[in-house]
């Protein structure tokens, strides 16, 4: 059987859940408790540091002006710690909310201070599973918190390239750094839009060669519905991207929105091929209804070709099978080799007759 | 037998309802009588009061500048009762026509002194069928008033949260209740949604396994509907929403911003839902329709393969059936022994045959 | 067989009315010859006066300032008429065309002195057929003109609201008169749209039960036909509507509006209804289909049940036949009933079988 | 076989032509070579002159000031009279360029001195075939060019009206000419689409009595294609008439503004109504389709019948012509007899069962 | 088997290559490695020179005032070799990510001293296969870059007009030659779209002959992807092009508006028939289901009359195969012919039965 994914991820239910004030912190993400985690990468053009803990007030201390400090927030389903959190750098509630709803669609927030990013990131578990993981960004003067659900992550390049300071990441600040994250997760969704490219391919090879078997058509459906969490992960975040390019903010450089235009770029070439293999995946149906009528058709035309040949032969032995007293070919010597030459002959007038209708 | 629902509620078609002059105020909701009862909830950060009357006179005491009114009246079939409160509260002739015509779509008017909203309340009753309830609000300089059908409404967690002080409520005036009274109603749209996403699924099962039985076809019909007519409840309260949003007016504060564009995005998302349901909706008649044709392939199948192994071997019994006096194979011994031998290994290979062709 | 329906009236064809200069007023409605009538209402306050006319010049005395006149001329058959009442008024010669050309669709031009409003009216006849009656309507200081093909029409109610001083109309001036003609014409396309509603429901009932008879397909294309001519003549009036409220005229006075913004709604309200009217009116195609499929497969049950139970009786009955003569069981007694128990036990397992595949 | 319509016309393919310089002025039309004729028509309110003339000198000398002088250029093949015209009247070469490239779609181009416009003209020939013929424009002070690929053309009723001074044509300058043959191309659109409905209609009635011929099919696709041609010869010159209406020239004047808008109103409806015949000609193939699936029922139900019936018998007769030696049945006097008269009944009940459900 | 085209090329999947910073040059086309080679054509009015080097640092010294220098560069797999001639020329580190990357979507970008334009050239290799080719573009003040992936392009006319002063092309600066580069990429646009237009006719008379044969349905599949990947290189040019006319800057002189005008209308025809071409190979997919099933219906219809003639006839020769002692019919001297000849009228019956029924 096909592992059904859930159409979108849903909303608590419980009556609980539903009186309960805006702005109330609830997480609504996976179920396994995942302790919350600090990583603090704290950098500038010469210096890079880099530690982890699980204590929230270690990574406070890392204020200073000339540096840029990017706390990554791991877990949230402890929202203590993040309401803590959010307190220290002056959070607006419903931020915080926004923050541990992982169902909370991408969006940009303006605030006086800083800015409130929400994205998707799309990746590939170990399992082959698609995850669609919640993030949630803060860019401030001159720091940035991420907010993830769990540890993995699309962030290991940009990683790699502040401890190595590898091309202008570390010369640049608090700005360049959220491009870079996005960037980051514009260049996975690349990767998964790619993938399902293969998927669709895959898909149409075999609902060509179709056995009219159970799976093939849920599994379609299946497709349908990833890509449209694709497209609902992906499509919001271009207006964000477009929005941070119009925006005029002290907290982007000029120098960085040629980059921040970049990333448009990308996201409308992501939109673009998502486009494209969802109508190849609403093609595959059409596919598969003429690949079962073609095999439809192949059984009739056995069924005829057989039914067609032998029942007028029966036919013709059923006539010499006849009991009547008076029928003069019965007692003739060649009657009998006579008849089976003119049915040889009548299969090989009708094997003729088909052949002509293109049938075998 | 599924249950049918009407599409959409109806106008009245009576001559005499037509010829009424515009602004007259008539009542087309359901049927059943209800007596208009009010609810009034009278509150500032300190103090609380809530009692309930059938007589408005009761509620109109309440006017004091520090306070905040909710007056929630219950039942609209008494249109006299409705139209002495709006004029107690002064309101525009075509707001009590909008307030009793329950097939209104959600709107927003502004007026000098108030906001009149339109808005419909989607929940599920106790027997499991969808409510789509007409909702008027007044949002006035210190009062709201709500005018429902009857008396279910999806606002319990709101009164909880007034009754108790939770959260910021109690502390804020009368728009902030009017945006917890919607978002109370946008989350029930999660609600039924999700509902719907059960309903699609469990309908995809059914339909992949499904017999031709008879209703199967008019129960995606519904499904179509509902999706339809939650679709038609939802969207226009979108605009509302972004209309209050974009308001300029002493009625809406600034701080109540922050919670409408919240509000906002849940819409967006409740929006973006009924679309990817809706689209996985229609795909059900495909899907059905391919699991007809499957089934169809599977019943040719069947008659193919026992009309092609027994049509020949009827028809070699019937050579062997014929009365011609000179068929010498009738007079040897093994004959009959060899023909039957040789008919099992027609059906042996026929059997071949069609394992091959992956039919068996 | 189905009644049918021309998509859409046509324009002249002969060359002759080709010919003709743009401004020629030619009249392309029905082709009965109503006489033209004129019916004059003259009205305010207190005061109300009704007669009706065959000579146009009776009904231009009616030019006071206090009083408004509602002039109804029923026939354009006869443009003679029209074009004198077309100069007496001073109307365009572009008006004239389009008030006799019953092909305009709904528009609205402003003019310095009066504007003119076309519209379609939309009501079933006695003999429930659906009646497209074009009307155009002049707005002038302080009359109103009307112009109709024929006698029937949708403003009985204003017309009895107007001799009995019922609401508001007698007090309000040409504008609001204008607007209780539209919103009565609007009123009616409810009942048109609602009626669909019906037949729709009807219709799916007819096609999920359907014999593959003739008429079905044929009247599912005619619904579809007729949904798309009330789009055709609704939606245009939605701008018209939409236009009168944007207009800054002095026509038009600022109470009025208020009325009109309401009618927009009403004309929304109409549209999406018709929306999903004709969403649900193409899903019956697929309906139809899907039920002549399912049929088809019931068919083919019935004869591969048959078939896959007989054909190998008749084979083993046909074995039992040969002549042969050594076939030792032909000698036995209880060869014949050991055989028929047999072919039971045959019968029974391949009725087993069916069951077990749910085709039975 | 059906007419096979080219999607489109096609550029010139040979490397030359795609070596040429923009600008270069190379005709793409139709193949016979038409030689250049003028037709110059020059009038005022008092005077009508008219002459042809292959010799594009004898125009030039129209050019007073209180006159308007439409020159009508025949045949576009000759591309060097074109070029003469064209440096004649100062036109820029582009222009001369989109005059004979027959395949620009209608646009309209504004210089200092005079506008230029490209429409199609869409007619039936003689021979029934559907004639889509590229027009070209210029407006200047006081005199109209116009540009066709051939004789035929749309405009006898505007040289009629010229020449018996009817109407107001000939005491309105060259915007009010180019008004009305613009007006004249139109109204042979509503033809052309009127045209099109009967011959949807007609389709329709084959349709539903389709054999399962085989040109049906190819018919109704050469129908969308003719749709989609008119649409696109129709829906850009919308564009074109929006854009006259919206200009600020002196050339176009304050009067003729209201025809202009008329002639937009009635693009409006061509456009429409090409809307509406699209949709019912692609409604055609599911109609198309649904008789298919139809008639194939019929034909299972026929087999299925006469299987049925006849199977279930011969098997019984197979029984009694087995050759057991013990058949107490086959001495039996009554056996033959009872054995008709029991397979009579078993015919009767079959026919039976079959009106109930309705196949018979 | 059919050649299978990806849908669209891919970004490098390495995890290398993802943790690159943007802004970093690595090239992702094709994999044959190919030698950078440069081509300098140097111009002005009375002025050519032409010459080839594969050492960048030759074509530097052109930059005189009063000339203009196209730069061809092809190759773009030597990145280094890219990045020196972007450095000369001062572009920005994304200009040249974007020149080696080959998936990069048409776009522009104004910078302070040159337009970077990015188009796709399509054209046909000759191996009959559609080539989709990245080119770049850079305009400067008296000078072009273009940038190709390999040596084949669409420009041999325009180098052509240069040598031989063809036109007004020489006489021009380098935002002429820009268009000129852009009218020769368009002009290839119509000879795909044409070939394209050929290859669905053949198909459509293909899919209306077709067997249902394996390959139609994953050629149509094949001819739906170009069509989508025409259209993905195409639509994005439309607005690059929308954009240099709406540009205000030095580099575009006045005079070239109008070709640039010009060539945006082509744009505009190319994507309409790209639509209509869309349209049409998407019915294919209804044509060739339709087709298949006119195929079974014809199948169904000879298995029905094979079966229906002479099922019925072998039921009347099993009565009299029968062995009761008691019949009568047997003894007859006539009854054999008797039989025989009923047998006849019974076949002649039944054919007329179908020939009235329009199945022979």
């Amino acid at each position: 059987m096909v592992k059904r994914t859930r159409y979108l991820s849903k909303r608590p239910k419980s009556n609980q859940a539903l009186h309960q004030a805006p702005g109330t912190v609830t997480y609504v993400g996976r179920k396994e408790q995942v302790e919350t985690l600090l990583e603090v990468i704290d950098y500038n053009a010469d210096n890079y540091e880099r530690f982890t803990s699980k204590n929230p007030e270690d990574a406070f201390q890392f204020e200073e002006e000339d540096r840029t400090t990017w706390i990554n927030i791991d877990g949230l389903s402890n929202t203590k710690e993040i309401e803590k959190i959010g307190k220290y750098y002056d959070l607006h509630p419903l931020i915080i909310e926004d923050i541990v709803n992982t169902n909370q669609r991408p969006k940009i927030d303006e605030y006086k201070d800083y800015f409130f990013i929400v994205a998707k990131m799309l990746y590939f578990r170990e399992d082959g599973r698609l995850e669609n993981e919640h993030i949630s960004m803060v860019l401030g003067k001159n720091y940035v918190l991420t907010f993830q659900e769990a540890g993995g992550d699309v962030f290991n390049g940009v990683r790699e390239r502040l401890s190595q300071a590898k091309g202008r990441i570390r010369s640049r600040g608090a700005d360049y750094l959220v491009f870079a994250l996005l960037d980051a997760i514009v260049d996975h969704y690349f990767i998964v839009v790619d993938d399902m490219s293969d998927k669709i391919e895959a898909m149409e090879e075999r609902v060509f060669d179709a056995q009219p078997k159970d799976d093939t058509i849920l599994e379609i459906q299946e497709l349908k519905r990833t890509m449209l969490r694709i497209r609902r992960a992906v499509n919001p975040l271009r207006e964000v991207v477009s929005r941070i390019e119009k925006v005029d903010h002290d907290l982007i450089q000029e120098q960085t929105l040629n980059y921040i235009r970049d990333l448009y770029d990308h996201m409308l070439q992501v939109s673009e091929n998502i486009e494209i293999y969802r109508e190849m995946t609403w093609g595959l149906m059409d596919m598969y209804m003429t690949t079962i009528s073609n095999k439809m058709n192949e059984v009739m035309k056995v069924l005829t070709i057989m039914a067609s040949i032998f029942i007028p032969l029966t036919f013709l032995a059923g006539i010499y099978g006849m009991n009547f007293e008076y029928m003069p070919e019965l007692g003739y010597k060649y009657s009998y080799p006579v008849l089976l030459i003119a049915m040889f002959f009548l299969i090989i007038g009708m094997l003729f007759y088909f052949r002509r209708k293109r049938w075998l």
